[in-house]
């Protein structure tokens, strides 16, 4: 595990329908409904905002300042895939540009979250490439170091196997293991069935205190009310 | 002070002309209208851009991962207050979402500044209700221990008592303590009522460094021109 | 170098034309066309998207929470110069507002880049002049102690001297020196060249390993595939 | 409140005996005792290790750049005072060195817990003077714009007011209101009464799960154990 | 993967001779004779200098401010261990003290690496309990949230898994997988053997670029010497 | 300038004594004697405490993650050189250990500077080779792509020609201009002539506000006193 200069090429993707089915709940409801695990920092951010997604991961690791294994990457990606890069150090350059972005998408690839930085932006969005990433920047990298594509990575504090599901939108980005999205998406689904009758609840004045039975736990714990 | 498990009930807001009438200035006009205080510090950044408000002070200091206190300061809102959230440690943690939204905006709030993470962005922009905060993240939390409601808080670096006037833009937080929130709208009024003929003179090519005299002291702190 | 309290009023601009032409290529291709040199560091951020311009460097060297020098550096401004003002100490304070924009605007300035703080960042966007910057804050400053205009100064880790071209947008901040403006401006053009052809190869699904010849070296550094 | 250009002379110091009995606790202890409340965030650190204090507050806010208030402040001084020094913006300039120390000490001074910058670390050492800083840095500062003496001030997010009493150690700096003191002396040695005991216990080998009853709640909580 | 709520008792431990014996290589070395992978970011650092260990990971992953899980991890500990701490959130709060120490160290730990605050500084250093810790705080924390005792953590960026070695030191802290703990320790006796050649050869003058055969590479990549 | 693949052999060092005698005023003073100007930023720390130094800056400019231009630049080092490393982009990575010190020792250096990371630190300090750093980390580097050595460079903020006078200790690291060396020791000697004087002054009980007749300007500026 994390050996450098190897690409598997034959992975285990998650299950399509489960894997595309994730993104309608977006980051927070899967967080949720995976029992608060699976969550990238929240320094990773959409270059552009609005954009909600979900695919199955191709991992690539990186050495810093070096782009070299995004183009090995971009040979393993399948239609429906969000590649994931990993770094083996912090470094925030300018690892992909609009010109890699040609060729994910080329590819099949519906996006990428890059725990390292991202450039050309504006062309980015204009060719609607979403992109989560932890720093915009123009600084070039170099083609020189191995790394490794399709091993398990970490990025951005999460754990990434290759076929794992990733769900990434304006919240963040959230993990999914491969083996857990049909019964992730079953948990979601019934998370969010009584979320309308809440939410009118709420919208017409009724207390979360009430409605979620909190002022008996509250006082237990101690809570005074001081007029 | 800064005692844990109370909620006061009964706190005094500011004047309601006056805590409504700091908005249209703006946070850099009313901080400099104060003598260049009560600024929180500028991590606590806005979600989405373009609003401007100003409400009373609801308080509520919260537990790192823990967001119970929230549906406990919904109870204390009443219209016109902006909810101040302070948190015990640093943490990015997304304490609130579009439900608590709903919640806060049916009890007559006009936003949340808090000193933690918030999630569902999206929704809460298509909501209208605007969030300051340190961060972003889908990072749900629990509801186990208590914090306090309406104590004075330290937030992102700045003094809030409950009922002092939260004036919130683009540009950053000030708080303006209750007792001077009308001699703050009066300060502010009197620095803008000669903005509009110094916006002209600049803008007709006239230089700070005449229409503020500033040459001379210049020239006395020891300024050397050298062609 | 580096000396307080002066101000240079004879500065040598690089070659407008060149100085104008930069724009159109952007902070990336500009910074590859440079060898790779000459960025500043990524925390300077537009402080509104979709601005590209380049133009000529008039530097400022400020004290921390002091902005008297801006008022100084305005009168140096001419048609086509973008500011670049660096401080003495890591400082996020509000240095740059509406008011100080109109006097750049007026005199001719294309936009700023502040290794500090700027505010007012709604009336900026509307009016139109671009700020890069490090933070976004209300803090006021003061004007009582000295810096220095038109010399040397480092900006978010990038030296700049009085006259070299800046190119700002979306991806960053980069410095070209004066005597290489024509020479990054046919370098850039030459790397742009056959961009298209390039960009139209990968869109068609040709990989960057075959496009770029890389699958030998990367065989060579002793890359290994498993099935 | 956090009104600038003044200085409170008659302040009302913590009854000494507390003040002074509240070292041998630590800050760790102190904030427990208090409820879990009152420190300052985990940036401030000590120049030097091994010191562990406690004193009455004195309190002074400089502005960013600007150690004028630090002469001011060193007339408030009395034996058995440390300085606690906040500042207006984030800056790591060293506001304070050899020769301050110096005057402190002569005023009677324990020593300087400062939201900024202290230089000359190696000499303080020396002689004696303790010092609890967010860096250390070699940058001089001007004199030219007041703060305040003696106000309440927020202090790596700590509200301290003038005569509190401020206990601080290699683990940190806590503040305890005037008004407290005794009572947290109490609490504090009524947690350190069975402290001994526990911890002999421990060292014997016997488990916090079982010395602390947490078992139970542990089940009920959902805990399982897989062999 | 990442399930919270549960505790493995049974976790297999890399060899015990392997285990103890990486610890003379040292962090960088190991690191090295890895492949250059299995590093923990470099702000997990020492809470005292010095130390250089080893030993197996007994994994426990931890909810923000609630240190509960760390009493239950203690019943796991055998001879030899060390104890990996990673949490669901980035936290800095003071979870691991002296009388946690205490425990520990009499089941048999050698040490602890925590990705958060740890307190009681002094006196651990006094005991001769070794600790890596992200920050150090006196922030207190609670017991109510459940996380889990040896599952696979991501600690500092790095994967853990229970069992695997952990090598820590003043350089940093690093993972070696369980199954890799001899083959290791081969390659990094392998790497010391001439080490002492190099070093002598390196005091007497001879410069790595002939004893490395820097040279021609160099020249091929380019390099020119200017006079 | 900042052109990457070359080698300068020629460079002009700072007159010997002068870079020499800049050690015995430390980094404070001599930041003070050029006029409070030539600071790396606070974040370069010593590796361990209790140097104090100067020395000829002999520059590098290194790529990230890559330390093969550290054999580049061991090849330029004279007897009282400092070497003064800058990275291309910010990284953390252990890039200098106890080899590369016991080569550069044996070429005469007395130290190094570099805007990265450093390893082996407890080898380092018992060899008694300083080094100022920006982090500490195992991480190892490759040896692939070309920097430069002798040209300018800016490190950690501050502008760094080869021949210039590196002054470091506990308090930072400061650049003296070699034109400016032996200028500089004239104010630095001046500046501490009376520094016995005034500390005796101090250390007596006067007050700095008498000392250097503060009273005056402070009233003048508005501070006002409140009993």
């Amino acid at each position: 595990m994390f050996e450098l200069g190897v690409v598997y090429r034959n992975i285990k993707r998650a299950d399509r329908a489960a894997a595309d089915g994730l993104a309608t709940f977006g980051s927070a409801t899967v967080h949720e409904a995976m029992g608060r695990v699976g969550l990238m920092k929240p320094y990773m951010r959409p270059i552009y905002p609005g954009v909600q997604i979900s695919g199955t991961a191709v991992t690539v690791l990186l050495q810093p300042g070096d782009n070299w294994m995004l183009h090995v990457v971009a040979e393993q990606i399948q239609a429906g895939d969000i590649v994931v890069a990993a770094c083996t150090a912090d470094n925030t350059d300018g690892f992909f540009g609009d010109l890699l972005a040609t060729s994910f998408k080329a590819r099949g690839a519906r996006g990428l979250v890059i725990d390292a930085g991202c450039r050309d932006v504006k062309t980015l969005q204009e060719m609607g490439f979403p992109v989560w990433s932890r720093a915009i920047s123009s600084k070039g990298t170099v083609k020189s170091t191995l790394g490794s594509v399709n091993i398990p990575v970490v990025c951005a504090g999460a754990l990434v196997h290759p076929g794992d599901v990733v769900v990434a939108d304006d919240d963040g980005v959230v993990i999914v293991p491969a083996a857990m999205a049909q019964k992730t998406i079953d948990a979601a689904s019934a998370r969010e069935a009584n979320e309308g009758e809440k939410r009118a609840k709420l919208a017409s004045g009724v207390l979360g205190l009430d409605m979620y039975k909190m002022r008996e736990p509250l006082e237990k714990a101690g809570l005074r009310y001081i007029d």
